[in-house]
């Protein structure tokens, strides 16, 4: 192996779906120099994160290197991707560069954090080339579900990367650049296309962003009563083409919900929007006959805060839906938010509210390549190595796959798994510890300081707490006091529960031996296992137990 | 209206999938007779239901009337419509009736629970009809993914009820009696249909259960390491169809996990399955070459204790997955369900195993009427009234506004609504309180009982508990303790954040007041608030908060 190594280390989104997080490193093994591309976050559910705020990729393997990091590119302006931007950018302190609309998005997040925005740089596409130590990174335009989504053309003195970020190939985009695929193919040599998996499963060539406008006009032109649209609001060519087919029937623009005002406003403020309907506020809609409004609202994931899922509960700034209504489902649902958006068709439902999503109608796309577009990008850079990025295990396997079956020497490389690209094949050098990090309300744990494991147990088991006073010559004094959280109060011998611990537990302090009486970890764990016992044969469940020992000063 | 009323009374199933209880009743207001039709279950999630074991309807309304129940029909052996039988059973006590197979299920179940497994009796299918009260209600088949599924012809003095239980049109089911579309021509006249709704989005016409024989067998004989086959261990004919294909491979089939186990044995005993390849057992399996063993498990879903799960993870009962290996999924993912599948998918593409699902073969179908299924059904039993059952809100409407489409009235009726039928015309004639119960170790509680509610509140909030202890002249003694669970032990000013509680409420008792001293309320509602106040600040959450006030006696 060259003493001068050039390795990619994924930190997040190789193995999972969200959470972007990768480094590209140049130099002599210890000595070399990184720079890190986008900083993404994922969001937590109930089953493994309750109560957490956001999560992000555990950067401590570069934090103990930072001096050693050039530069940090955002290829785009999804959470995925730009979210962390402001929680992890403290213990990095690299220059951050994006593209104008991605590093307006920064901008906010850094100052909302109380960060100079200026840490952000903004970037014009190729040929314009950003130097970082070893790497001279340029943007090029790709097409994806927000605006100036940038594959990254990597320099480096072993050869040229293309990091492709998420991408699909669109030639009639409605916002943003036309794939532009004679540029595409002038790129090579490319040594090492790192390149996004996650539609490697969806089997047809993905469709344009345009294709979706026919089908929302018809839709809208043909309602009657108001009609409700959602999608993500960084969407902004959807969130237009929504607009366009509201204004082309006479309706008047409302947009619900902050996100979706914010995204908007950025599109204008940054040039990227280019015209975009009037819009009213939702005050003033109250005065527009409902046949004459279209909504456009946050909340295409059911999301129990956002506006979608308001207006299905009742009124939400002032306006409410009534039988006739049209809402229409302008996205797709990701895996995981069924029962979320199901919560949300079912009150519209109930409403009498009609629903179209996007499998009765064609009014949604992906912005991602599916299987025969990562064909056609294979086929357009030919690399000389593939790596998988963005995707659960199975999708990076599938794509490594595609990758070996084009005659690509491919590799399957899942966050923590460094990888040596100088060479002919792509070779794993090491595999480097990494995990997630939450915030959790204001303080960043690890996932694995067993802070939510608890809160995971205490849903589970509910809690019983245990109050002990021990006088000064280590005789329990009072009874023992017990306190229920989330257990029925009644069991099986049909008296409370509270009260049957009680007394299993005094009972055992009557006998206990001064030795278990005088050590608080000795008691902790006898009343523990009592109340466990009892629990167990009075509610059939094993509670969480906290124990609370207080002893009289000797 | 009548003085004789037949009324419809859905308890669950009616406004969501899953927990299927419905209530027939006929004669006098106040003074009905009722029959029930189906006893079932629907399974808790962490994000409405931790820690909960099952979720039923709740019966009160017809456990204050159980002496006008005359008896109980179950269609069919699915856990959502006889799993409750065992549970409810004791407050209601009606005679049940069910076919060989799910009598057969019923009885397992009721004897676990240590009743006498002879209060279910066995029903040979139309022409029988059994006598309930004014009812005379017969078992007609229809196919579904479990054996012996049935429609029940429910005959009133106001005419002829079709409760078609869950039911898909199958002239090839595999096992069982293929759909007889002349018995089924010569029903009327139908007074109501009252009919499966959940498939009603799904657009074509629902494939027959033997379709999917040619292509699982193509891709078993072609495998060459072990193949793993999971489906739900109830769709016998799929696992007798799996088994199959691995016999003509050549293959020993092994069965994996009790209810698959327990599904086939049951089957066998009951003479549904005819046939079935001979199993050898896990043990003896470790002694066949891979390449010639086919291993069928439980866990289709995702559920983390079932063979599948355990599998992916490692070693099951001896047998370990390889690279090389296949794993099909011949199944669906419920909603709901898609992140614990992944889980399993991605475990198994980190140990090589390819998988192959009912997206990327047919290797599926479901047991469900599809849309124009529904519609054949409607034209075949010509009811006068169409009641759409099982299923969410908007299914139940879109079944109603398909029902309304070819000329039959039709109506919306969720769970708690009485409908009477003996009209021309389906009429809401009452709301009745329905809800859930959660099973809960051992213990029953209501879903509002605010025990669940505790536990979600703790998993996203995390606990706290302070220790106050009070002397004869309501005066604090000792400190203040103060323990959290489910929190940072360090928050923003860098100190224990219990130490920094302990400190707060220590100052607080210093110059409360005695009235807040001596009124345990108060107290702890004031300790409460400086608690929550300090975390607030130092961690940005609000946590639950336990007081455990002891006092001693004055």
């Amino acid at each position: 192996m060259a003493r001068e190594a050039l390795v990619y280390l994924p930190l997040g989104g190789a193995g999972e779906v969200g959470m972007n997080m990768y480094l590209y490193g140049y130099g002599p093994k210890g000595k070399e120099r990184f720079i890190m591309i986008d900083m993404g976050v994922t969001f937590p559910d109930m089953d493994s994160s309750p109560g957490v705020d956001l999560i992000f990729p555990d950067i401590e393997w570069i934090a103990e290197r930072a001096d050693q990091l050039d530069a940090i590119f955002i290829t785009h302006a999804h959470e995925d991707h730009i979210g962390a931007i402001a929680h992890l950018y403290p213990r990095l302190k690299a220059p951050i560069y994006a593209r104008k609309f991605t590093a307006h998005i920064g901008r906010l997040k850094m100052e909302e954090h109380g960060y100079d925005g200026e840490e952000i740089t903004t970037v014009a596409a190729m040929p314009e080339q950003i130097e970082a130590g070893p790497f001279k990174v340029g943007f090029m335009p790709l097409s994806h579900s927000i605006p100036e989504s940038s594959a990254l053309i990597i320099d480096t003195p072993a050869g040229r990367i293309v990091h492709s970020g998420d991408f699909k190939l669109d030639e009639t985009p409605v916002l943003g650049e036309p794939f532009d695929r004679a540029a595409w193919s002038k790129l090579g040599p490319v040594k090492a296309l790192v390149c996004d998996s996650t539609n490697v499963f969806s089997p047809h060539a993905g469709r344009s962003e345009i294709t979706v406008g026919p089908a929302i006009e018809k839709i809208v032109a043909e309602a009657e009563g108001m009609v409700v649209a959602t999608t993500f609001a960084s969407n902004i060519a959807r969130v237009k083409t929504l607009a366009e087919a509201g204004q082309a029937a006479g309706r008047s623009i409302v947009l619900m919900g902050r996100a979706m005002r914010r995204m908007i406003e950025a599109g204008v403020e940054t040039g990227v929007i280019g015209d975009f309907p009037k819009v009213v506020s939702p005050e003033d809609a109250k005065d527009v006959p409902r046949g004459n409004l279209m909504l456009l609202a946050t909340g295409s994931q059911g999301e129990r805060r956002a506006a979608s899922a308001q207006l299905s509960r009742g009124k939400y700034q002032g306006l409410t839906l009534k039988e006739g209504d049209l809402f229409l489902f302008s996205s797709k649902t990701i895996p995981g938010n069924e029962v979320s958006v199901g919560r949300v068709v079912n009150a519209l439902s109930e409403m009498g509210v009609d629903v179209i999503d996007d499998r009765m109608a064609d009014i949604h796309v992906s912005g991602h390549a599916n299987r025969p577009d990562l064909e056609e990008m294979h086929a357009l850079v030919k690399p000389q190595i593939l790596v998988p990025m963005h995707g659960e295990h199975r999708m990076l396997r599938e794509h490594a796959k595609l990758g070996e079956a084009g005659g690509i020497a491919s590799v399957i490389a899942p966050n923590g798994t460094m990888v040596a690209l100088q060479g002919n094949r792509p070779e794993v050098v090491e595999f480097v510890e990494t995990g997630r990090l939450y915030l959790d309300g204001s303080v960043q744990v690890g996932a694995l300081d067993g802070i939510v494991r608890d809160r995971i147990r205490m849903a589970l088991n509910g809690t019983v707490v245990i109050g002990i006073l021990i006088d000064e010559e280590d005789e329990p004094l009072l009874d023992a006091w017990c306190e229920l959280k989330g257990l029925p109060e009644i069991g099986r011998s049909k008296a409370p529960l509270a009260e049957i611990l009680e007394e299993d537990v005094g009972q055992f302090l009557g006998r206990a031996d001064g030795r278990t009486i005088m050590n608080d970890d000795k008691l902790e764990e006898a009343v523990r296992r009592i109340v466990r016992q009892a629990s167990v044969k009075e509610i059939g469940k094993k509670p969480e137990v906290i124990v609370l020992i207080s002893r009289l000063a000797a």
